[in-house]
């Protein structure tokens, strides 16, 4: 997890990611998850080539991320300057969302159902390749 | 004011913007503005060569953009479905945030100090140049 710069001043907190330091590509797509209804999970895949870059700008969400050949790791995301990276072939799921809670994504490639990996059996077999 | 593609289903909403459809330009630097005490007004100033778009993700706020050689137009961004350009040269400023307010913003170039116009009326001069 990334802390990323904010300025602060008497106008209110401005947090910023730029391309090539905390962004490792050039996005070329970006999206926000919201109105996460309690309960609900998101993700449940891995991606064969996006990678992502991913804050939770308002509210909170725990987020679980498992790299190839690694252990899972679970982070909870509370705070706009909390940046978290999900390289393509990460699996990984979204759970606990706040009702208020807001996720930003920037994507390094453009939507393609055909990329996705939606089973953690064959992610892990994938994986073993 | 664009109205962005969402995709709703039982667990949330996913509202999406893409580099050449919505985007205008290939972001360089992501940032989002938050915690902005009420009765605070952001912006007041003209970038000459960084073109932006941006959402408000979170809450709602007003956003007054004057292209050069054109009547300032005001919006009241409320839903994360809507994305407004602010094109190089273009005075804005935004005001009148809700206290959950989160304004994101994706940027063509980095930060740098001397490429903003902060006065309107060296703003006016520069545009009838």
């Amino acid at each position: 997890m990334d802390k990323l710069t904010t300025f602060t001043d008497s106008r209110g907190s401005l947090t910023l990611a730029t391309v090539g330091k905390e962004i490792f590509f050039v996005p070329q797509r970006a999206y926000w998850v919201h109105h996460v209804p309690a309960g609900q999970t998101r993700g449940m895949h891995a991606n064969r080539v996006v990678d992502e870059f991913v804050v939770c700008v308002s509210g909170a969400v725990s987020i679980e991320v498992q790299r190839p050949g690694e252990a899972g790791v679970t982070v909870r995301l509370s705070h706009p300057d909390q940046g978290l990276a999900i390289p393509a072939m990460a699996w990984s799921r979204q759970y606990d969302f706040t009702p208020n809670a807001v996720l930003l994504v920037l994507a390094s490639g453009d939507y393609d159902r055909a990329t996705y990996i939606d089973s953690y059996a064959e992610w892990l077999e994938a994986c073993a390749q």
